[in-house]
């Protein structure tokens, strides 16, 4: 079996825009399916949809399979799952509501192996998912090549980012444009495209790339992704799977009924 | 809870067009998904897909939760299989293979409640799903509301069509392009839209309906439901699950992309 | 682990009455629920019920660690299944609609080992499940110990009756009313208390054991069991799943809200 | 589909009792039967039961279905599965040994959105299940219309009580007797309805009511209900799903034995 | 993603000796792990074992991922499953019980596409799983690369031999030993090595070869392997799931304990 | 049913060696062939290996259905898990990175009830699954029968050891020699069986002895077990359960080969 490395890393550290799918619906076939459609990732949400941990461990074999790189969003805190994620194979983990400097170092401890972190030994399964020869072959390349999103939607967040974009361990940032539309409204809108919050979202982008670190945003309609692209942002999520099954249905549909 | 009633049944005996997914996937998130994307029936197919009675009988009630008509597909003979899916709530059953009318009578027989045919009585779970008062108003309306498909799809079976057409408790033909070709070009090829077979596929609705019956088909390409439906096809199966995620990522990443 | 043997056919031929729940939903844990709430026998409704292939296998363990036997309906024609949940360890199998000789002589060809019957070897679930000792062991005992139960529901089985209780290895007859009642009044009414089927009903009972087998039958209403016992029935199916749930439900609220 | 909205924080303001069913056995189809057999609402015990992140996304869907309530208790210090649990969909979150008005503040800020909280937002699937008209509308009443319940089970909650009921986003407070017990006891016996320990459980709501708070509590035994109700409590738990099977299946037996 | 192609045929027609892992535990990661761990081919056991057409679906994927060929046996007489197998993705399907020439007939129309046979299109999974580049690719190689086993292992099996092996689209027997020894002694003794039986169990590889035909056989005891395969059998089934976990606990104690 | 208690705790006190076979694939029938097949333990990994709440729910029945006691390795501060895998029925939980005295006194706390720790009440699945007479023989005999296990696995826990091995209410070290390769060797270097880390680790089991408290250690190679059993270690991790497949292949293809 020819295993599918980890490109995530190298990819984005290039330059490229990388477009993932963000799956909700915790069944293995379909995020199959999904991973073969077309992106150039596939997220699994365990924070809001309704991803597990036995739908992790399968839905990762299922992306790569399809030499897709695989991405996790943990649960508020749950660090130890984001060791998981990479022992189950991950590419990257994304952990939301990193609001310090103190969550962004608990993050990146259970991200990197010593001496940067504190991860514990036991990527048997990513071992074997990902086709590395051995275990020291792993530990000599998991630390460079698997990534630590730190999310960034509050305003807690945005003014501890210079500090949290300097924890060693932490690769990149990723933006919560809906909580973060709630927090600059104080609790008043949900409005993740929000305009005047703009050059704050295209603030945190620039600010990273100055960092050395990597950026990446949600997108909650696919229109905005040229933009977010502009702003520097490298990993964009842009595709619901509900979203993707009803546009599906609707080009099915409008073929059928002889609408073009 | 406002159950959902058998509404397909009327709905092709008036004359109306009806499209259904075709879903292969046996996951009932997804199916729900796909019941909910806008299609006007979803069939779960066992013959070809990975349908199981596990997932037919939670994608019934999936579907119908959406208020959307379900049907089911059933292996080669599995009539047994044709009375469960009626007794998990489905308005109507699919059955391959039909070539003669003795497979005809063997189909009606466990599709229709005595005298018509051999039903046996146990549909307590339909009876749930679809919100009926009560086991003697199932009785009463079973036989008429619920649907047998009858599938026409080789050369044996279009030489005894009208035989098969007066087969009480057959309501309906459905026609398979793919076996027909296979059929008509002795092995061949797999043409689902070969021209020279149009005429024979246009006569089989003609008979049908001077039968008092009703059509299906399968639309390999979505393109050709128009020309189905003018043939007097009324349930036209026009998106398989697979295609309607292809199709959907299409539409997300040129949105993405800024193709449009 | 001490298994549990098979006591069922004992039970019967020693004139007991055995009360069996009806378990239709394919929940393993529900199952062990309901077998060690004090039933004689739980029975898997594959027919009308929700179960499986993969609920049988499991449900069977779950019963039979409570110390309960095991039995399963199939549904009509599954005789390949009959043998199948022998070869998971059940203790009896009831087959529906055995409406002929030719019915109940395939019935029994899948039930019985040579030179009885062509069941084919493999009880290795079995064999563990029950704690019996070796291949030669469970070939001496399951002819005699697993029961084979053909049901009467139909005027062509009652016709045939006493042809069907002379086939070999057809061990008792099962009758079901409801479906004994569709045929009794021509497909009009569900009635299975009807009155004046009940003479039928009883000459069911007397016939089988003149013939030297046993009779079982469904009770749909758990005030009949006694008369069904005066009959002749020793196995009697008394307690729907669905039931046990609601009948306990009104138990609690009224402990819970005083009402005695 | 008419979903079912969020009733249980109006009936419990408006004074009513409401009796939950506490589900332990993560089986959503039997999830699903306890749900309609009668009581006010059902609980998925995720801290002493089996359920699961994946069990509650199904088990709330098959709540809602039968239009009745769906609360969570998470396990101790779990708070991100409380956020996660109304991203499902449930009415209130139950989080058991809340000590300190550390805990207490530390699940307010996951179960009330800002400025009240730090809840993050992602609730798709509650608005799919409960039927809300987007985004904001979820926005505006899920703060008022899901409730947040603090287990008081330990004198040091005892101690610190007023405190805790003062906490901004804490809407009631749920007595469990059993670990109070063993608490009051200095771990020598467990006995819920230890008498001397009656008056503490009675302060406990009248000190919420007080501070216009609500209160719920675990009856053990369903006789201690009229009791608990009397002393205030609006939320009584009153039927382990193990009970019910139980109960049920003994009035079936009496039944079908001719006890009554 | 780099398929795996159809390459039992080839091997046994170029007179390898192919030896088969015999899984009947229907869990998919285990599979995997067996079909990782060395042996030839795994062959899922449907009939006596506890596969499903579930456990068939993600096993032949979980197989064929490991590069080594898939085979199914389906139940008695469930040929419409015979060819599901295949639309899965089967290399070879067995079919237990081919005691006859109808028997063999009915097996084979299941499982050649016409003119050969009568089996029905859909092998979307299979060219999904396989990497067959599109429909009539597969029309093209299915009849010639994937295998019908015809089961004989009874006495009027072997008395149909010849004619069983002259059958159109019967490519093999696969005798069970098992089953055949009980027929051989009246029903008395399960003895898969009967000494007496050997003549006639080899005689069945020769008349196979005569005929153009392949050979399998069930393999009791490992050890009798060399013998088989002396016998002219190519496909030989060697290892139950539950004996190579007995074997491989009992290495690693010894290890553990110091025996060697 | 006669349930199997807690012997694990007697065994180890009594100075047995007890070899634990160590599972990462989350399967329950898999889990319970491991348990049947001579290990005198079965641990079930939660940390890296695939097992969730739902597998452990089930595995832990799986196991003592075999009268083999059941072990759960937590993921790392999951400590309301370690009370969860008791309340499941878990003879013992292993924590990892215990690598302070605030780390043990956590884990202790959720491990035993008052006044030792603050574990909360709810141990109904353990009481069924391990056949206790009620509540309180259950509250009397948990403290001291089942096992809290901390991991030693960093040089800041080895610093700390003999202050964590005083904490009341931790029974037992686990020694983890992967992870201790790594902080061994300040992240340069994978290596269990590292010569110069031996003295430190046989210091680790001498030290608990001291104490009056247990060791056990993971044992990568099985040859390793002899001399750690020498040391002092009680529990010893001897088996994947990849390994056990591999080495189980590997006996039957020996032995089908002719190889032995
Ligand atoms: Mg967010
Ligand atoms: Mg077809
Ligand atoms: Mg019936
Ligand atoms: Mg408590
Ligand atoms: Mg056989
Ligand atoms: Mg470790």
């Amino acid at each position: 079996m020819t295993a599918y490395g980890y490109e995530l890393a190298g990819a984005l550290r290039a330059g490229q825009t990388v477009l993932t799918a963000w799956s909700a619906l915790p069944e293995t076939g379909f995020v199959g399916l999904v991973a073969g459609a077309g992106f150039d990732a596939v997220t699994l949400d365990m924070q809001h949809g309704g991803h597990t941990e036995q739908s992790v461990w399968h839905g990762i074999e299922a992306i790569t399979a399809q030499r897709v790189p695989a991405i996790v969003r943990v649960p508020v805190g749950r660090f130890e799952m984001a060791s998981r994620a990479l022992d189950f194979g991950a590419d990257a983990v994304i952990a939301p509501m990193i609001n310090s400097v103190d969550d962004a170092r608990a993050f990146a401890a259970f991200m990197k192996y010593p001496p940067l972190g504190e991860r514990s030994w036991g990527p048997t399964r990513a071992i074997g998912v990902r086709g590395i020869e051995g275990g020291n072959a792993y530990l000599g390349r998991a630390n460079a090549e698997t990534l630590a999103f730190a999310m960034i939607e509050t305003r807690a967040a945005l003014d501890s980012l210079d500090a949290i974009l300097a924890v060693e361990g932490i690769d990149a940032v990723f933006v919560g444009p809906a909580d973060f539309s709630i927090a600059w409204t104080g609790g008043e809108r949900l409005e993740p495209t929000l305009d005047d919050m703009m050059d704050a979202v295209a603030g945190i982008a620039t600010r990273a790339k100055k960092a050395g670190k990597l950026a990446g945003i949600f997108a909650a309609d696919p229109a905005m992704v040229p933009r977010y692209a502009q702003m520097g942002y490298g990993l964009i999520a842009a595709g619901f799977d509900a979203a993707i099954v009803r546009k599906g249905a609707d080009a099915v549909l409008s073929a059928a009924r002889g609408d073009r």
